[in-house]
């Protein structure tokens, strides 16, 4: 074991996701030490996977106190004490700041990698830097395989703290473009205050989008032209080498070609009732606060609670009449247009998700790097994608890009594949296949590229009863007009209504 | 004036609600007392509309104190003093509460008539009944005039309080089925804690939702039909007279026949920016909370968003491509489509705000009455329409009824109803016209219906990366499968893809 105050990072929380990271430290040449709740946690980790020799890198220290782990670490004038968090979001990462931070001094550092919500890691931040120290809320995505093999990290909170931490996050992080100086690390500085989580929340959020849109698209080969889990995969074959390569389509490619021990395609064994664990939940929540039109992600959102209601389903399937057309068009040609139907909707799905990356930036004040945040995500995580590099392109082009859909590329991609994204709408509608979050992707297209929107009859029925007033086109911006109309003087039509 | 400590009930707060709501009780013959932050206002309005002589009641007594109004009303053993408080939501309440509640006695009443969110009136009722003091929140529904002529009123809170209000609240509220003992009140007893707020809340959400339909309605007569105001006009008279009767087709009928100045239709003057308050917001952030599928809702709050970025859209619109096919069907028939549509997608969205009762209703631990509450909306406020007697005798007939869809009406009349709204919805996929809130109705219609939705693949993607589990259909839920699918041994793929 080294001497005392010789480690680099002390690491709090050692379930599978902490043990993975500390072993991916070790690794890396970085010295590590551990503390859990759980001693023999500790002792268990430190004599096993994480014993000397084990971890083809440093040895891992493990601690017993919080005390013990604060003086293992190294710490000098320029190098500060760096000790990373790995414990459920929520009250226990309130209760160990509580614990640790009396512990600490003036510069060091604490690292929440869990699941937090970033405006729970803003106000921590703020608590902390009144104290002197420097609070980082990292968003760590790809699971407890990522964790040990190279995970995508997004970093924010108090800027001093990212040189002393970026060495060993650079290091231990994804890499991309292996080609390049060794590789492209999956981990740079987000921003500001919990920027870091944030990010992460958004890429959550996406994911859901992603993987309802991948269901949509087997939907629909599976309910209208039929197809088995066989020409699907042979599908989703081609799909993931073409400008739909991405991990989550490869998965899919792959979960179909996966047999039950029967020989039958073991997709068509499993249960269609989804699970989450909130943090889609928590995007659109945001989305509604920031005033940003996030449908897709949320009528993903809604998809997995409908798709929880199985019971009620399969009871409602029985008596609920739908249409039972047969499919007459051409196969090939409509397999395509699924394909290009997905690649449509998912463009639409980032566009809304970078909308609301602006919003936020925007509202918190952070300076976000749009086009990193792209390159970030092309590693480690789960929507990690050949697609990422054409967002890169575009805020290359234009740092101040309003909206994607309006980067020339994304202008004339959507623009040949919105016809596919019509047709294959316009057959699961006739065929009863239920596509909300396609059918999102669509009215949010039709609707961002329509000069005039009905409002104006909403706005109308809003002054008709409630005087809330209206701006007009033929007058400026900003004056707003009442009318009386029901000519009788009142503000509002009457109260009283037989109906 | 009346003597001291004859007032039936004091009101605080005299902007244009609390005057109307005041003139409104006095008129029904029961002595209102009348408080404000502004003694000004108090002598304005008791000197003007509010005078003995003008109120065609009982006169209005000004208080200059909330000492003076306490004392200005009826207490006994049997009355015990009421108090409505007519202020904006949020801290202003917090504050009178603060300083009213050590006037009070034990068993007074202190209600709140505005617009507060359902959590703050369960908060400030747990605080008031641990000091022996009754609290009601009731939402209060109809704008200016409903609360002068007759406004339905949603309270909820401390049982015990009912009796006591119930004569006042049920004169002054709107009367429907007049015929019947002199009309039937809009006002009942909700239920504990918030649900009065809350109702009121779903009910806004609802608004929305019917107003953004009312507008897809008629956007896709005017793009895809390319009919006239006045042509429009004549569709909304006669759904006005059918299944579609409510205050919000009807108030549409008059929009569409108003004229500007210069004699064109004044709808096509007004700029489509769509104002919301929030209230839409709230509804969408409990059905998260709820795990309820109110999508419709939802893409109504979202719609409005969109409509808000005027300036963007109209930029958009220049470069975005899109269809731009001419209709070729028969013009009468898909008229009557698009009125079936909104029939159906109508359905469904009250199918979704019921779900989120009844969910609440589950969490709370509250005993709704939802056909009673259905009733209550027939007259005063925004949503009165001739459908909700139908979602009464749904309840009469099943109180237990899990979804409005399986109610033998609404099962018949959407089974029939449902192709009309694919029809319209195919139309304006092709002609580029954009119906989030119909494409979310059908897309939940058939989603509902579906026995097996995509979340089976769904499910092996979260087991493929995340290790998460699945169940099967051919085991007994709750047991939960693993497969390796990598066939690696890792719990997932591999966390370095260079994309």
């Amino acid at each position: 074991m080294p001497s005392q105050s010789q480690a680099d990072i002390g690491l709090i929380g050692i379930g599978l996701m902490g043990e993975n990271l500390a072993l991916n430290i070790a690794s890396k040449g970085f010295a590590v030490s551990v503390f859990d709740i759980s001693n023999e946690r500790v002792d268990k980790f430190t004599s096993g996977r994480g014993s000397a020799g084990r971890t083809g890198g440093k040895p891992i220290i493990g601690c017993h106190s919080l005390q013990a782990l604060v003086e293992s670490l190294a710490k000098t004038s320029t190098v500060a004490r760096k000790i990373m968090l790995m414990v459920p979001a929520g009250k226990p990462v309130d209760d160990i700041i509580a614990a640790l931070a009396p512990l600490l001094a003036k510069g060091d550092i604490l690292i929440d990698g869990g699941n937090s919500h970033f405006a729970d890691t803003t106000r921590r931040l703020k608590m902390l830097e009144a104290r002197g120290l420097l609070y980082v809320g990292a968003g760590v995505s790809g699971g407890e395989e990522g964790a040990l093999l190279g995970p995508c990290i997004m970093p924010g909170g108090s800027g001093a703290a990212w040189p002393h931490i970026k060495p060993i996050f650079q290091a231990i992080a994804a890499k991309v473009d292996i080609d390049v100086n060794g590789g492209v690390p999956c981990c740079d500085w987000i921003g500001a205050d919990g920027a870091g989580h944030f990010v992460k929340m958004v890429h959550n959020g996406i994911e859901y989008g992603d993987m309802q849109l991948i269901c949509e698209a087997y939907d629909v080969m599976r309910n209208v032209l039929g197809m088995t889990a066989a020409e699907m995969h042979s599908v989703f074959s081609s799909w993931a080498e073409g400008e739909l390569k991405s991990f989550l389509v490869e998965i899919t490619r792959d979960i179909l070609a996966t047999h039950d021990e029967d020989g039958l395609p073991l997709v068509d064994k499993i249960l269609d009732k989804a699970g989450q664990k909130g943090t889609g939940k928590w995007t659109v929540n945001l989305a509604l606060d920031m005033a940003v039109p996030l449908t897709l992600i949320t009528e993903s959102v809604f998809a997995r609670v409908l798709s929880s209601m199985k019971d009620e389903r399969v009871l409602a399937s029985k008596t609920l009449a739908g249409p039972s057309p047969v499919f007459a068009g051409a196969r090939q040609g409509f397999i395509n247009d699924i394909g290009h139907a997905l690649y449509a909707a998912k463009i639409i799905s980032y566009t809304q998700g970078y909308q609301l990356l602006r919003a936020a930036a925007e509202h918190f004040g952070w300076t976000l790097n749009y086009g990193g945040i792209a390159m970030l995500w092309r590693g480690g995580c789960i929507i990690r994608s050949a697609f990422l590099i054409k967002i890169k392109q575009a805020f290359d082009a234009n740092p101040a890009l309003a909206n994607l859909l309006l980067d020339p590329f994304f202008t004339q991609t959507i623009g040949t594949a919105q016809q596919s994204l019509r047709n294959v709408l316009v057959q699961a509608l006739q065929h009863g296949t239920p596509m909300p979050a396609m059918s999102s992707a669509l009215a949010y297209y039709d609707g961002y590229r329509c000069a005039n929107l009905p409002a104006n009859l909403l706005q109308a029925q809003r002054d008709f009863f409630g005087a809330h007033q209206y701006e007009r086109i033929d007058q400026p911006r900003g004056k707003y007009f009442h009318t009386n109309w029901t000519g009788r003087g009142g503000e509002t039509a009457s109260g009283v209504y037989a109906g």
